[in-house]
């Protein structure tokens, strides 16, 4: 699992959490040791290095957090290493704008995936077949939503590595049966008014997520 | 937000994103400052310990993880700050086996409240009325299920801290339009098999659980 600065604790822990009670070898893996600082500046402290890694992953996860994702794919050492370890990993996977950094990377190339509502689109201009869908797995792709589709991600995760017996029993211990009190999860059902305030505040990252991502994209086609 | 050793970090990180996202001082509070190891094996530094920690709280709130849980009930230092801090607060709130916690430190006495679904019934035995609902308010008192059931959680609170607009907001930026890949979430849903087998797996933990539980209550009686 990469971890950087600014990444959303919940994209990792939702995983995290599902990975945990299939007694998986985690790594938590970033560009140094130094303790990083997630949305809920919560010091987390990574295992690995991108030289200490393993060089052969079961599973590369990469979580969200926009301004994290963002300065995260103008980092030539990042993005190496997501680009070698994700040519190698069994499954090339993300949640939230996680995708963004492995279409980057150039590994969502002709293939379905998805990411935050609100950057999904983005994910075309690298090569990616856009789709909405909470977790979409395209061969040994497999991306997640926003923020809490780390949770039907780690459970499809856990489905793939250990079969569905074993993912049914983490969702019943984790109790996953949501409720939520309100039906604003999407921008479909949120309605326009929520949508166009969310977006009205995070206008400047947006709009910062077009110039990189475009950047990233025409990089990628000039390789 | 008191935290403590093998509690769930999922239980924390749900409620916690919201909060954060109500930009509020959170304190995750412990016995010492000593890092919290969670269930996740990733270390948490407190920011307060018992005697550093705000006298008033808005919110006092207890994460679960049934191992954790019982050590602290058998903890009087920990029931001493639970007690105390929750006879203040403005709300008292756990999600998962959190609320035993609260049980035991006389907090739920005549009160609705809810649990992971493997101890929910213990909630009795502490003068709980015990249900089955996802996320129960019963005056100050609010409680959640298991683990995941904290998003719920979080999203409740958000709305009764900072009304239902921003909860929605959170909502929407959290993206939490669930889409579970299979219906095992609940004992209900997940049938008898499946709910045996974890229950066959947690016995030992579960009959301790019965016995700390048992003590509690009677301690609470006999004030």
């Amino acid at each position: 699992m990469l971890v950087y600065n600014d990444m959303i604790l919940l994209d990792l822990v939702g995983p995290l959490t599902a990975f945990n009670m299939l007694q998986a070898d985690v790594r938590l893996i970033a560009r140094s040791m130094q303790p990083i600082i997630p949305d809920v500046r919560i010091p987390i402290a990574p295992t690995d290095t991108f030289e200490t890694s393993p060089t052969s992953l079961d599973v590369l996860f990469v979580p969200g957090g926009l301004k994290g994702t963002l300065d995260a794919i103008r980092d030539d050492k990042t993005i190496s290493f997501v680009k070698e370890r994700g040519a190698t990993a069994g499954l090339v996977t993300s949640v939230c704008t996680g995708s963004l950094l492995l279409g980057a990377a150039g590994l969502l190339s002709g293939y379905h995936a998805t990411s935050h509502w609100y950057v999904r689109d983005l994910l075309a201009q690298m090569g990616a077949i856009v789709r909405k869908d909470r977790v979409v797995v395209d061969r040994n792709r497999i991306t997640g939503g926003g923020v809490t589709a780390g949770i039907d991600f780690g459970l499809t995760i856990a489905a793939r590595m250990a079969g569905e017996e074993a993912a049914k029993r983490i969702q019943l211990l984790i109790e996953y049966d949501p409720k939520p009190p309100f039906e604003a999860g999407s921008p479909e059902h949120a309605g326009t008014t929520l949508v166009d305030d969310v977006l009205a505040r995070r206008k400047q990252l947006l709009a910062e997520a077009a110039i990189v991502v475009e950047a990233a994209g025409t990089a990628l086609r000039s390789r």
